[in-house]
């Protein structure tokens, strides 16, 4: 693989928001705009959730797949807003159905303006976005971003469907996470890809390197909710299991564990019950038998697979960066 | 006005569902295909709505304005489901909005299976639409839909911003009623003409009708909430207010009606209390006032409008047909 000095300057996610932050200062104001309403209500949510930061990751990976396959102009960063936009509504709608009080270390809109907030201004900024990404006449994104919309949308369902049942393989759960985290992340890289020209076999490889950095990242996502730090015991460790969620690390500790501490699991994921020494214990046989380092090394599997799908192009500023962040998708403390 | 043997034998309803029933079975199988899912959750969720009834308009009027525009074929039968599925997707929000226990005489789907159920099924049936629609390739209906569905989100929010304010004027409450019912009305008119091939002019009045009966249908829907029907009495009436909602016959009361009164009626909007006297104390002022008849008297000015949108139309059964909804907008009992 060549190295040439311009792909070695960037090595961390704060090299690549350094380099690349003109472009997404531009995402930014059309964020901004997209969330400028003439409705009140929908500015006070908006302001809300902007001041929430959040890191525009989706973004990001419209404008370095675009430039990736050779995209020189700045009319993908409306693009780029609109699926900010479409995961905003996501999160608010997700905020309701997990009753999550903080997002982020702050209220969420749900409990500050109720929930009923949340449903309709989740629904308005995805009609927004879904109106506004019809403009460019663009059948293939169009396909693409309504496709992610839905593949999202069952993925929540699934989950539902599953929700207190211990019983999930692995790879159905797997697939829970590609429909659900993965999708938007996916159609993310092949709307850069779209915009910057790529034939459809380039498309294919960031569609698929998206969907690996997609699971990668909810699969470490999944380890932070065990993740044995005293001082985020108590309300903010344990959710996942406590709203009858069974993720990576509980379904590898499930088929591992003696049969009386299986049984404890079960019940409390049936109960939803779950006091701090329950979740200690957890955390404790985690360690044990290796639950949460089990779940890291397939998150990384899946970084490396991201990496072999970029392995079709040139090397250049953009590929390096895209490296970045998968590599960022699985060790989010650099 | 001709008046051919054709377009006589349509004087109602009935009339008008016994002359498409072929077509409407079709519309129905087609929305039974879409709601037929692999995730066991949303088809158990299905198979509540779907034999919850419905009068599935708007896939009639696809189906018609698809007729009277000179459409043939039968490929509206699936985008005439595609509306229903929106339209579906929609009651699932606004029941979790509303708080709502009965739909049709049934408990909703939020009350049998849960407001997250709610939420992420509807969430599921609108992205479904979309993606379908999409598939058709054709840039007026994706703009036509997409607007629409913005529209009535944009709707809800609005009427969400004014809940508990009594202060609403009658022009700002048509247009949140134009939004949020209208919209999705006119949308399938208009669909139906695209698909007939109509010119922009047509489509554009066949559009003007539906906003225009989509208007009468809910000004006369929010006089049945103050109905001095003795035996819905209790739970079933009084709604609207009840959750802080001005709907026109309260708003012309509002301005007619004795200081001391109009007082209690914006105590009750805004602390959501309403006991069985207030109610039938308030039917009885928009007897006295006439604030039902007022608002069944605009509700008709509406559907003369809508009757003027189909004059540059030769006549046909279709057009009788379209003539016959309009009027069943305001008199839902024949």
């Amino acid at each position: 693989m060549k190295n040439g000095p311009v792909t070695s300057t960037l090595q961390t996610m704060a090299d690549v928001w350094d380099a690349y932050r003109e472009e997404l200062e531009g995402v930014e104001d059309q964020v901004r705009k997209n969330l400028d309403s003439k409705v009140t209500l929908v500015n006070t949510v908006a302001a809300h959730l902007l001041s929430g930061g959040g890191k525009r990751i989706r973004p990001l990976l419209v404008l370095l797949c675009a430039r990736l396959c050779g995209h020189t102009d700045k009319d993908h960063l409306v693009l780029a807003s609109l699926i900010e936009l479409i995961h905003t509504a996501t999160l608010l709608h997700d905020d309701v159905v997990d009753e999550a009080d903080l997002r982020r270390g702050r209220r969420t809109a749900g409990k500050v303006w109720g929930n009923q907030v949340s449903i309709l201004v989740g629904d308005y900024l995805y009609s927004k976005a879904i109106c506004q990404t019809v403009v460019f006449q663009n059948q293939a994104i169009n396909e693409v971003l309504s496709e992610a919309c839905h593949k999202m949308a069952e993925g929540e369902v699934l989950q539902l469907d599953y929700n207190g049942n211990p019983l999930i393989t692995e790879s159905e759960y797997l697939r829970i996470v590609e429909y659900k985290t993965a999708s938007l992340i996916a159609a993310s890289c092949r709307i850069g890809a779209i915009i910057g020209g790529a034939q459809i076999d380039k498309q294919a490889a960031l569609f698929r390197f998206g969907q690996h950095i997609g699971i990668a990242f909810q699969l470490a996502d999944d380890t932070l909710d065990y993740a044995a730090n005293g001082d985020r015991l108590g309300k903010s460790l344990g959710q996942d299991l406590r709203q009858g969620k069974a993720t990576l690390p509980l379904l590898h500790l499930l088929q591992h564990c003696p049969d009386q501490d299986k049984q404890m699991i079960k019940d409390r994921m049936e109960t939803r019950t779950l006091t701090e020494a329950d979740l200690l214990r957890i955390i404790s046989l985690m360690q044990e038998y290796g639950s949460i380092s089990y779940t890291m090394d397939r998150a990384s599997e899946f970084v490396v697979a991201a990496n072999l799908d970029l392995a079709s192009f040139e090397d250049s500023s953009p590929k390096r960066a895209l490296s970045v962040v998968a590599d960022y998708m699985v060790n989010r403390d650099r």
